[in-house]
């Protein structure tokens, strides 16, 4: 790093540019900068609204709507002074205070290192395949925009194929089956989005003889949901003819097939034009690097904080968020990355930290929150979109809300939750544009 | 071809899906299934308004905009029997009035033979490197949608990389230099292009030492159109900073640098961050092979044709338009694919085309129509957009336009040039959209 960087103030590092790391960085004040240089590092420059994925990999929604560059989170925060690295952190040493990013994919771009005083790391998780054969070479991952737009080139892609004459009909009806391993929210999510752009877009134009199906381990979708939501999305889903294929492991992966076990040890082949993989996440490589090197850290997949989500065994210089974090208590556990990087950009802005140990200041303020707060479960996973407008909430005090009412605040809420007034237009004008003119189907 | 596509009507094969194809097709009647047996082929399923395609680049308008699915222009036309074969043509053999479409890419799907009782041949130029070494690998051409979206993720890219802290002040200051190579519509737009979204969006963000560059081989820009237009926009040019690089040949492209010799052999070299070939058009391959199996045919670009764009030597049966076609007779040159394909709509939908010969009757309609017509050149390529909200028109009657007030007529017109109503609304939303929010900068 050049001599004119270097500052009398702290610096503060950030690793990622996600929910966690921008809702951090969102919430720190505009003199953020006369306390602390802030450095953010991550292999990509901008924050995705993750929660709208699946709309955008059927077109429902454009990628550009729910991307935000992290350069405009940190406008005004910079006062000329801040700055922001675009690095991938490739190899971490926690107890130097100091880690060594490597720029993404560079060539020609020198390595920088960064001394950090006190760290933030958010950097989320990665995809976990279970070391199960063919998933990462014939499924299609679904956590970033360039899986989304993977899945929706493929999607086109099938049903092109299947429009030709020349096609046998075995072989178009293998190219229009679409399997999703997964019954979570997002498999749900993604498995409704393309029912919706089947049923409304591409149906008048190509041969209809489409077959979506979910693979789910338990005996029913969304299972950490309210039971009352898995009844009504396996109707909903049944009326859409989505298929559901539960209790019912993957055992292999391969070119256009998906071997499937059933609890009874049956083995049933499923033949697809796309399969997406939307379950099991697994510890970031650079939170295992982390783990490696501190003392008393053994999750499975990520590392232990306190409740002040300072991680066990840094000494008080490094803080975890989001996927990165497990705090080592159960009543907060809970907490979200959102919440988690307001908390955390408070703790900043309220006390210098310093990279030594702190008091029980900090602790008692946080044992404060976590008592105030009740409806954290609303905000991560508890919504989910099923299909022709409808969506489902688990709300804790209110129990379950579906139908086309929830699907309308579905898509209120979602609009409202982005970070900037112009991507609320945008996701706002999308939906507009869906509902008008349809799903664009290029193959751009 | 399977046995279900046999029919009694003569089968009309259009290669291509660019302006020739779909003004083509758009302007054929409706009842034109009854008539003709249409297969459109392609390997592309879609449409590109090509006008703003450095509009792309820069993200000022999005890829979906400006894109526009084929199956839209055939609905309605089909009845519920023409067929669309998406192949990429790789063979054709028009004596035997037979092409051989393999489907595009595809490892999965038969090769399929369509064979055409008439065919028209609008599939366009591809990239000219006049065999200068280094072009094909460094360079970004300007043609696809692709095109525009990789310029944009590298402009993107250069402008993280020199904002890194441990970049080198050389190594900054090449990254932010961008050449153009070629003085003509598309290098002028692309090079205003740059300019605006650096001006408006990226100034304020990353350090601002941008060099835009077009290197020219003629003494002015924009060499085709009123000389007054040409000045008027090298002075724009010098305002905003853009440097032309006049009389000037690339002799080789080099990585990150590209060799240019002025009329006095001086060889100048200038390091780049992103270099656009935005000249030369070559014929297509596919033009070439019809070319070598035709008699009388020697033009270096294109199928010759009579005044009603028949492809001299193929019998009648082959029509040929826009790039892919050159017509025998200097008084109809000028004629735009666009209006081609219109005019080719009205021959074949008022005459039974049979593959025979066809008498002076479509001589005498075509000759006339040539007559009426004065204001072609306004339609190809004689409005182009110079930055800071101004445009240029050449118009053949009213003399040059330049300024603001054309720059609101060119987005005027381009806006009501799109071909469906949903793209009229996106682009319109899109100039909005980067009025009010600025573009995007994610690096997606």
């Amino acid at each position: 790093m050049d001599s004119s960087t270097k500052t009398s103030r702290p610096r503060l590092v950030v690793l990622g540019s996600g929910w966690g790391a921008m809702s951090f960085i969102k919430s720190l004040p505009a003199n953020i900068s006369e306390m602390y240089e802030v450095v953010v590092v991550s292999p990509r420059n901008y924050f995705l609204y993750t929660p709208l994925l699946p709309a955008v990999a059927t077109g429902t929604m454009e990628e550009r709507s729910i991307v935000e560059p992290v350069r405009n989170f940190i406008i005004g925060k910079e006062g000329g002074r801040g700055r922001r690295l675009l690095c991938s952190c490739s190899r971490a040493c926690p107890l130097r205070r100091c880690c060594f990013p490597a720029a993404a994919a560079a060539a020609t771009a020198a390595a920088a290192a960064a001394v950090a005083t006190a760290a933030a790391a958010a950097v989320g998780s990665v995809n976990n395949t279970f070391g199960i054969r063919g998933v990462d070479q014939y499924c299609f991952y679904f956590k970033s925009i360039e899986d989304a737009g993977r899945l929706r080139a493929r999607v086109s892609e099938c049903f092109e194929r299947a429009a030709l004459p020349a096609t046998p009909e075995e072989e178009r009806k293998k190219l229009l089956t679409f399997v999703v391993v997964g019954g979570g929210p997002t498999g749900v999510e993604v498995a409704a989005e393309l029912y919706d752009m089947i049923e409304c877009d591409l149906s008048k134009l190509y041969p209809n003889i489409v077959s979506i199906q979910i693979v789910e381990l338990m005996d029913h979708v969304l299972s950490t949901y309210d039971r009352a939501i898995s009844i009504y999305t396996a109707e909903q889903f049944k009326r859409a003819g989505i298929k559901l294929v539960l209790n019912s492991r993957v055992a292999a992966v391969e070119d256009g097939c998906v071997r499937v076990v059933n609890k009874a040890n049956e083995v049933t082949e499923i033949k697809f034009g796309a399969c997406v993989w939307a379950t099991g996440i697994a510890m970031n490589p650079l939170i295992r690097q982390l783990q490696e090197k501190l003392p008393g850290q053994s999750h499975f997949r990520s590392v232990l904080t306190d409740e002040c989500l300072r991680v066990k065994g840094s000494d008080g210089s490094i803080w975890a968020l989001g996927d990165a974090a497990t705090i080592d208590q159960p009543k907060v556990s809970g907490w979200v990355a959102n919440q988690q990087g307001k908390y955390l950009a408070k703790v900043f802005s309220s006390t210098k930290i310093t990279g030594n140990p702190e008091g029980g200041g900090l602790r008692v303020r946080v044992r404060a929150r976590a008592r105030a707060r009740g409806g954290w479960y609303f905000h991560k996973g508890s919504a989910a979109y099923v299909g022709s407008d409808k969506a489902v909430f688990d709300l804790p005090r209110l129990g379950p809300l579906t139908g086309t009412g929830a699907g309308f605040v579905w898509k209120s809420y979602e609009t409202m939750s982005q970070f900037s007034f112009r991507n609320q237009c945008l996701v706002a004008a999308d939906w507009l544009r869906t509902k008008i003119f349809g799903r664009d189907i290029s193959r751009v």
